[in-house]
């Protein structure tokens, strides 16, 4: 039997569900991750079939998936590309900034930088699903390799997911507007919401909710995400600022004309 | 056999989830609306047993449910004030907005203004459920008549709900932050979105889905409540601008502690 070995480097989310979808497709899915009580959890829940260290897990895999925040990412990228040559056919990262990833790789043989197009604002192997690149679009960054290129596509649509060649460029600043700003923007509204008083609390309705769920995610990792992308981010942050602005000032004067051009609504009959 | 009449002045997704849970709890529901398409949905959908004018709904209602938009529903009351007396022991609102529903009603008998904090981003009594009110708050101004605000506490337990009291002051001064202020913030950052391209159109994930949602809400019913609630809803978008300013300038002169700061999270170990 000619089982494939992936092996997940930082069983969170993201890697736990890698590890549960993979097993569930027949693979052998080693994990190695600094915290020992994930990796406890990760058994635990079916997300690895065994432990390792990250040496082992670097000379062991098949496929290398590094699942770590961004920061981590590129240090053990850096160390990767200079250790002995690995026996991995494709490594790959998760991570939701591509430049500092692919330039960090450049010397890395096999490496594809990817990006899932799945996320749950829970953290930790426990937060982990099956399913939960089941349909999304998952990213890659084509390294130029085809052979390689199509190794990544495959391993991506065997976790159900639908492969999405993207420059690097064009990915970061395209998730600086889908998935950067609406953190930052929810980051910020979760102070003012904590900042009001008990009938805030009592008068949340589905949206607020929303985005206090967001706004609860890891800063964890969205600082490292953060500092990396902020050359994208900060553009649309101002284009949001100003058009909030102009709100603010539509509703002082009462223009009601003048905020529904705002929000690019017809206008009023 | 005595049944209760309640009787529903719009029969959009509120005005219809209040028929179908009416119905469910065994009551008799008459439906008006101005629109003759949506009341023969909401008898097909089993949101009335009877549609009737506007004029006989005013006659035959037990419990009388004005759930039109913030507009209409001021214009109503007002009508209503100037009416023959009404059988009816309860009459209540459930716009967004309390102050100017709580000032117009001043001369209506058996008015008490509330507020739902349930909602769907659809519109329409398509979107309508007989639980859409199940364990949720809804808030209503106390009317100063015990026995008046012991039946409409009565009548919204009857939905599932939960009644709140509050005074429109605080309401509004409330629902501006946590309604409100997402709705506008959602509505433009929508805008920024459409205006993207293709790949923004690809990976956008939960979160941008999520707030598109909320901006794909009808602007029909916010622009009556912002212009309505606009001195409540204009110092917390002050508040947001201002954050979101300062994040900005933090992300551009790479000061990720700072960025903590202003998210509340512990600094940086």
């Amino acid at each position: 039997l000619n089982r494939t070995t992936v092996g997940i480097l930082g069983v969170g989310a993201i890697g736990g569900s890698v590890g549960l979808r993979a097993r569930r497709n027949g693979d052998r899915v080693l994990g190695a991750d600094s915290q020992a009580t994930a990796l406890k959890e990760a058994r635990a829940v079916g997300a690895i079939d065994t432990s390792v260290s990250a040496e082992e897990l670097a000379r062991l895999s098949d496929v290398l998936v590094i699942a770590t925040y961004l920061e981590p990412t590129l240090k053990t990228i850096e160390r990767l590309a200079h250790s002995a040559p690995l026996p991995a056919s494709l490594i790959i990262d998760v991570a939701s900034v591509k430049l500092p990833v692919v330039q960090a790789a450049a010397e890395l043989a096999n490496f594809v930088a990817t990006h899932p197009m799945a996320g749950t604002e829970r953290s930790g192997v426990e937060a982990a699903r099956d399913d939960l690149f089941e349909r999304r679009a998952w990213a890659y960054v084509p390294s130029g390799d085809e052979a390689l290129d199509r190794r990544a596509r495959g391993f991506i649509e065997s976790m159900g997911a639908i492969p999405l060649a993207i420059s690097a460029e064009d990915h970061d600043r395209a998730v600086a507007l889908t998935s950067h700003v609406p953190q930052v923007v929810a980051s910020c509204y979760g102070t003012l919401l904590r900042a009001g008083d008990d009938s805030v609390e009592e008068l949340c309705g589905p949206v607020a909710a929303e985005l206090r769920r967001i706004a609860a995610m890891s800063f964890g990792m969205w600082r490292d995400i953060l500092r990396a992308n902020s050359a994208n981010i900060e553009p649309h942050l101002r284009s949001l600022i100003s058009k909030l602005e102009s709100t603010a000032e539509a509703l002082l004067a009462g223009d009601i004309d003048g905020l529904a051009t705002l929000f690019g609504e017809p206008r009023r009959q």
